[in-house]
């Protein structure tokens, strides 16, 4: 029989990331919203990884890849490349482990992500998000610095530790009938799909990406990964130009759909998930929510899950992207 | 021996209102960040009730009292006048105990609060907080339709339930070196200093009011409560121009002393809660985060708790004041 190469992670190293990770993550609160709930007729449940450590859902996965090196390995500290909260949880990761971190961010990344990553006595390499490529300058530092390399979402041990954000989600809520979560390369979507399919059988899993780079979409049609150039949204931690390896076969075999939303109904999603539910979301947070909105005629009497996958924006950012939504409206 | 009349509430009635209000009251989550207790040297719990029913504290009081209503009373409704979250709270609560509900607020409310005061199904009245007295017109609706009125805070009821929050929160923490919570009518502060005096005996309480309003710290300096012209400040929550009668006796035993803080530094709360902490909290509930920066230097490991009172603040309002704050720094 034919095996993926490589090997995507199974529900076992879910479960021995969460058992790692136990000592380091906090089991962020599940919240719920009367009125999300009349307008969409469901009973919907969010996860807020905004409340993770570093203000999303990533530090799971790279505290998980990290604590999983060889104990030398680790020593010789890690890189990474990233456009934001990946950056950010490695580098909080890394120094908890007490380790060296290298990070290679856009020049166009948000101040604050800049700001955070650096606060955590990472360094931070710039590069050009539309000319460069952050993977050959990863892995040319990574050689130089005989550092290990932990990507953002293409890695079985970042994926399960994004995973146990799913798990922790489940153990609360009981079975749901549908989850969505956002899809950037894949790393947090594969996780959930990977725990859905072992804790509550049957439920739906959506993946939500941005419309303006729907590559995932793309590809489950296809059967196979789909490329596309840097899409432009402002949900910025799921402009990737393609899902990864590991990651493909997972969401072949374990998520139900891809939706899309677009960049209006992510800010109006921003407005409700502040005004409403009194929480600061990222644009790519607000990915699950808004398309729960579009698809809300098919999940009336449904318990759903919703990942809220970080809180990291730019305050100044944040108040522009939602007056300029106001002055539309009005 | 001299009686204070009318008779203050006591931690047995709080008690009272934490078993009548169970079935209906978010149990809301404590909070806490590195960065802020990095910053201020002390261990500071945040009890979040930006995530209560109604979007604040005030549904506790407003439920309480009117579930201790003889059940005749009951049935022919309540009446409030409230510069906002009152309103919504009663309003809330009237709704959940299916009795009709009348609010009197000011003209210049936020329209998220008139908003949502009428999406519970609440009649709104509005009047001119510069030149009318909300309290007649309140009281002359009552009377007209033989309902009963329920102050902001004037009430021992509403004190008592508002006691409840601080309840939860030194349950979770166990006992605190000093507490922080937001002043306007006190009756926040009268029912998180009850709580205190009893649960953790020691815990120095400290209320925080507007700069520009501190009615409650010149009413403790004499002894007697003090009444100032409607003051001008970002926090709606707290611009009263004297605390309650039921309030005063309370605060003048219990309480340990008022501080205060400008517009300009709780709107720096206001960015560091949503940036840092990823909570939307309205500048209300930034009094006691601005209060415990100004002290730290007498909090050093301290442990600390702060009643976040809500979020009720509109977003485009949120968006100005965050943003105008931002351009003034640069």
């Amino acid at each position: 029989m034919p095996r993926d190469f490589p090997a995507p992670p199974v529900f076992a190293d879910l479960m021995e990331a969460k058992a790692r990770l136990a000592p380091h993550v906090h089991r962020t609160p599940v919240m719920t919203s009367r009125s999300f709930d009349a307008e969409t007729g469901a009973r919907v449940f969010f996860k807020c990884e905004t409340f993770q450590r570093g203000g999303a859902f990533k530090f799971r996965g790279a505290m998980n890849a990290i604590l999983a090196l060889p104990e030398a390995a680790r020593a010789r500290g890690v890189v990474a490349y990233s456009s934001g909260n990946h950056a950010q949880g490695l580098a909080y990761a890394a120094k908890i482990a007490g380790i060296p971190a290298t990070i290679v961010m856009p020049r166009d990344a948000p101040a604050l992500k800049i700001a955070a990553t650096r606060g955590y006595g990472a360094e931070v390499v710039f590069y050009d998000r539309y000319s460069e490529s952050r993977e050959e300058i990863g892995r040319r530092i990574a050689e130089a610095q005989d550092a290990s390399l932990i990507p953002p979402f293409d890695h079985p041990d970042v994926i399960a530790g994004q995973g146990t954000a799913t798990i922790e989600l489940l153990e609360e809520t009981g079975p749901l009938d549908a989850l969505f979560v956002p899809l950037g390369g894949g790393g947090l979507l594969a996780g959930a799909a990977l725990a859905a399919q072992a804790l509550s059988p049957g439920c739906r899993v959506f993946g939500v990406e941005p419309a303006a780079g729907n590559d995932g979409q793309m590809s489950l049609a296809k059967g196979e990964i789909v490329e596309i150039p840097v899409p432009r949204s402002i949900a910025d931690g799921a402009i990737v130009t393609a899902v990864g390896r590991h990651n493909f076969p997972v969401l072949r075999d374990a998520v139900t759909a891809i939706e899309t939303v677009t960049d209006a109904e992510l800010v109006a999603m921003m407005r409700f998930h502040a005004e409403r539910m009194k929480l600061y979301v990222e644009p790519t947070g607000c990915l699950p929510g808004a398309a729960i909105r579009k698809q809300a005629a098919s999940l009336a009497g449904k318990r759903v899950g919703a990942i809220l996958s970080g809180g990291n924006v730019d305050l100044a950012r944040f108040a522009e992207l939602v007056l300029a939504a106001g002055e539309e409206a009005a």
